[in-house]
């Protein structure tokens, strides 16, 4: 079920019954004040806000703006949600995609980024709400599942990096077996059969899938070896990696949860004396430009499509705001292999 | 003189001449044709845009709201306009630092990136001027000068990591005399005499500055050495510094441009068997947390205050919103060096 759609059949019976005014006279506050504290904006008592609030929901008032089954005049203009989406380095490459596909489609794009605060989120999207915006986009810096009150959305809306836990929203999602299928596959077609999985203790759709796929994919091939780090950084990467070739049935090849994570493999090799990739390989995941390209040797990795999923997430909401988008559904974006100089032919 | 008196103040005689619906008259257009026209929203032919802007000054309108000699109804929403400061890795402190101060003063800031396009930027201003907000931050990735229409922007503006050419605007931007001298006396005080300083080759302000005043500290008191990197990235340093750390009269301690060109020379240095910091101290700039924590020893560095610079654009523009802030000056930011592991007394 489309969203769009969603939106306009589900209210366009109710608009008739009642209107700001109506909801401005019951609470017994002027319009404006209605339209702030539905839209989480404006200065009042939590108590007024309230007060409008359930008023609203007692005579099942909608936005009219909302609830017309008239298309409404375009402001061409979308929203960006963001967690840390805006603020960290590693997914800025989505706002960039999102941001070339706009401007092509002769769009503009306001973003909102909540610093992963739910409350500040929900503000945020009040305030985009009360702009003249045709649809949204919500991004997460890390693949996961969210909870989003479809209904309350009030238009096309595309979820990047992160998939509606009920499957109700559009979504685009990296592929995350596959991630794991060809980055395992590519140390293993250069012989190695001691290729170790570096990863980090805290559960995730991008972990468990990923490290899943490794074993799916080592079976019968390799040795299965998984070492964990404390964290996704280049530090816990390098303390987690120390023991791991120190050991005297040390792999000769290593995937690592991610770039960051590989910078700290070669830091470890480089204290302990060995070379990449003669006497170790390494792959990484991300395709984190100022680490994987920067690497002396460049690291092969497989590259999150970030930039391509912000693109296709604007073509998306497009298509919903002309009122032919997909279903809501989530779509696995394939992961290319980045080869750079990082692997070679196993050594024993 | 302040941004936000200047536009009260020029504008308040104008606005009772002409109204939105004198100029749609004029020009033969509906009253939401003539905002959209003036705010480049909208789907129009050019030659309508172009009619209503030629009528539109002809007759010297101005918004209303901007005129207004009252005090506007707040959205407690502030606009943040970038570059590529919302899609680099470099600068996106800066937007945490503004979003944090924003979300603490109860106020929200949507964001709206040009991609470095000015075309593209000046269309995003307008869309921002359209949304009810309050106040204006302009940033950008790397501190250079500008041009802004101060009279166009038309409210409460700051600039961030950049200065306006006329000085006609409140900035913030890095101390990049202050830098220069600090990394420099950072390695004259552990006794090197041989300090190198790897820059680029490519003028402006951070670059220029540094520079200068490496020189002013190494006067008297080390061998003055300057080396060009084609690029600031970690690969063109690299090649630099290889020919650098070769040379028998080889530099005891190099003081990099940025953190990335740092890594390039803890790559040649280790390519060549030079440990760091016994061999070789090496300081850089940014405090780019995943190279400057990551590096192996951890990098001592000069840190470019972007969460502080985000942080006070947003409570400086907030003092001219309520129509307390400070005149248009440029105030310099001070860079504090974090100490970590790569400099040690100078080997002979």
């Amino acid at each position: 079920m489309s969203v769009h759609g969603a939106v306009q059949r589900g209210s366009s019976v109710v608009v008739k019954k009642v209107g700001i005014r109506d909801v401005a006279a019951a609470a017994g506050v002027s319009t404006t004040t209605v339209s702030h504290a539905l839209n989480g904006l404006g200065s009042m008592t939590a108590e007024t806000r309230q007060r409008v609030r359930r008023v609203s929901q007692e005579l099942d008032y909608r936005p009219n703006r909302m609830a017309s089954g008239l298309r409404r005049e375009r402001s061409h203009t979308v929203g960006f949600v963001g967690d840390t989406v805006a603020t960290t380095p590693f997914a800025v490459e989505m706002l960039r995609g999102a941001q070339d596909a706009a401007v092509a489609s002769a769009y503009s794009m306001v973003l909102a980024s909540s610093g992963a605060d739910p409350e500040v989120e929900a503000r945020e999207m009040g305030l985009l709400r009360s702009f003249p915006v045709d649809g949204l986009i919500v991004g997460r810096m890390f693949h996961q599942y969210i909870d989003l009150d479809v209904s309350a959305l009030g238009m096309p809306t595309v979820v990047v990096n992160a998939r509606a836990r009920d499957d109700d929203l559009p979504a685009l999602v990296p592929d995350e077996p596959q991630i794991g299928k060809d980055a395992t596959r590519e140390l293993l077609d250069a012989g190695h059969r001691a290729v170790a999985h570096l990863t980090i203790t805290t559960p995730g759709c991008a972990r468990d899938w990923r490290m899943a796929a490794y074993r799916d994919t080592v079976a019968g091939m390799a040795r299965e070896q998984i070492v964990y780090a404390r964290e996704a950084t280049t530090e816990s990467a390098r303390e987690a990696a120390l023991p791991l070739l120190r050991a005297a049935d040390r792999p000769t090849a290593v995937f690592c949860f991610n770039d960051q994570m590989a910078m700290g493999v070669y830091q470890a090799a480089h204290r302990l004396g060995l070379r990449i990739p003669e006497d170790l390989s390494v792959i990484g995941v991300d395709d984190l430009q100022i680490v994987a390209a920067a690497l002396d040797p460049a690291l092969t990795t497989v590259a999150l499509p970030h930039y391509e999923m912000g693109r296709r997430a604007i073509h998306m909401v497009l298509a919903l705001i002309e009122g032919n988008g997909s279903t809501g559904a989530t779509t696995m974006m394939e992961c290319p292999v980045v080869r750079r100089g990082s692997i070679a032919t196993a050594p024993y």
